[in-house]
């Protein structure tokens, strides 16, 4: 399908780009594409940034039938644009949609709309240190019916907004709370897709975390309130007694694109990793017996963020000391180093646009 | 709060009393207000039915944190509008929006609010055996931010949608199909709040059971995959040698109106009705018994909805002989005739408007 490029007439400000912060600003442009039984996904095209004129009747607004996607460009010294593993976040979309009875998106054609947007807003991919191109590609549905059945038209939608680094003042720890009363996910519900409603239902569980002086909550699973499924937005790795383990995909766990390659990278250096359940039980008694020597969530914004301090009921437990372990900077290095082109990619993860 | 009155300048031509269908046919009016943290809800206003038009980068569009209502306004055969027990639906919005992170509406408030837009509308609420105006509340968060945080903002819209008979040929039993992949919620999650999440979650479960011949799905408990939760969009009772049972509410079900009532109005015809947990087998046993007595569903859509066949695994139980039961008949002419006027409203259930 051919993407259309209408480019706007009045391009705004550019930021300052040592204040981005994350998810405020966005770009001139945007991708849209429409979806009806008819024509399939049709009517590509780039147009500048603008708002979306709904009736208050669209399903989006009642039945939450939407999905989205998360990735980012990053500028390298030359002067380059990569993408990280686009192909993983694309597969990850089509499952997403598949459970959420969305159409889906031919994937060469999403790879080729994210590459034509990011090309045409090429000049808000910022340059500083850390900085990076978030990228949000997200699928709503459009009918004006009430009635609970899976929407007949939908819009694609990809945004683009300049971010931030994420350690603006240096990777630093966090401190992290067990949920052990909300729920974010069960198997069989819609855990491992991307879609609004897992956020909706978390949002009272990371106000609680804040509120108690924790940056994120790790979330245990809807059945035995025991098994670690996640932490935040992020999936979650333990290191101890010398063995990696991060929770296996069972349902309930976003698949991240960071998690898997996290796991690929540490195999490669030769870590032992295993995915298996791990209770929050386990990962206490680790810690009393010294053994917990390292803990550190991994997402597309934080690429790895080291653990410094687990709250589970009255028990506060400090991992390393609250500093980096070396396996979280290690990771955190190698990673960063292959986005931002810094370093060999043996494993043919980025992109170029 | 005052709310201010715009009518339209270009009444829309109303639609074939006899053929309208459910949530497809929208009023002149919509009532709106806004949210911020100085002003809290303010700019409270009927207005034109409109579109909405909001960043695409909107917190409801990404996170879904968003929340709805359902109820009706019947016209009594006098031309009176009653509502029916509006102040349990406004309850149970705030219940949610408690869940969600969404600031709370003030109750009278609300009530007003319902009442102005059904008043300025009035000439849409139709009058044909079984019809009624639909009435629906929603808020939806409107922060143009990614962050995975509460919005700051939201906009509270109500839209009135005239509702043809649900039984249009006829009260008659429909068939059920037990989900036994998919979960709908689990207790800590969002079950037992009117939330988008859900209804996206159990698109794919009505999508297989439509599929398969069946009118809707059975849901059964996140955690066990035993116990039945609620069936499609209702709440669901059985009656088993005599005893009337509908499973009981524990955060994963949601507290409808409808069971309510059903609930009250039975056991002041003496009927024992007990809330409790059911499990499928339970169910099982007693129709191989012969003591599944009778199945039916209850909601604002349908008030009443007999079940005649039950498919579970590879088990189609006929429930009745496929006929409408007694307490379902009785339950069903109690509450309609209440709801338009028609028998005493000694609960004092109904509100005139």
């Amino acid at each position: 399908m051919e993407i259309t490029v209408k480019r706007t007439d009045s391009p705004k400000k550019k930021p300052d780009w040592s204040k981005l912060g994350f998810g405020k600003i966005f770009t001139d442009h945007m991708f849209e594409c429409d979806y009806d039984p008819e024509r399939g996904w049709h009517d590509a095209r780039i147009v500048p940034f603008h708002n979306i004129s709904l009736s208050p009747a669209c399903m989006v607004f009642h039945y939450a039938q939407e999905m989205f996607e998360g990735l980012k460009a990053y500028r390298t010294e030359k002067g380059d644009i990569l993408l990280f593993r686009p192909d993983k976040n694309i597969e990850r979309m089509n499952n997403t949609n598949e459970r959420m009875c969305i159409p889906k998106v031919d994937p060469d054609f999403a790879l080729e709309a994210i590459k034509t947007v990011v090309k045409v807003d090429s000049d808000w991919v910022p340059s500083l240190p850390g900085t990076s191109l978030y990228i949000r590609p997200f699928i709503i549905a459009t009918d004006e019916f009430l009635g609970v059945h899976p929407s007949k038209t939908y819009k694609f939608v990809i945004i683009l907004s300049p971010s931030g680094s994420y350690y603006a003042a240096g990777i630093n720890p966090v401190k992290i709370a067990v949920e052990d009363e909300y729920v974010r996910a069960v198997r069989g519900g819609t855990g491992f897709a991307k879609v609004g409603g897992n956020y909706a239902a978390s949002l009272i569980g990371q106000q609680k975390a804040e509120e108690n002086g924790y940056a994120q909550v790790l979330w245990l699973d809807g059945i035995y309130h025991k098994y670690i499924d996640e932490v935040g937005a992020m999936n979650v790795f333990f290191k101890i007694n010398g063995e990696i383990i991060t929770p296996k995909l069972e349902g309930s766990i976003l698949p991240g694109v960071t998690r898997r390659s996290a796991i690929e990278l540490l195999r490669s250096e030769g870590y032992t990793v295993t995915e298996r359940r791990i209770s929050i039980d386990e990962v206490s008694e680790a810690h009393d017996a010294g053994k917990l020597e390292e803990m550190f969530g991994t997402g597309t914004a934080a690429v790895v963020s080291p653990v410094g301090e687990l709250y589970w009921g009255n028990k506060k437990m400090t991992i390393n000391n609250f500093e980096i372990g070396q396996v979280s900077a290690m990771l955190y290095e190698k990673l960063t180093s292959i986005q931002w082109g810094k370093a060999e990619d043996k494993f043919g993860w980025t992109v170029k646009i």
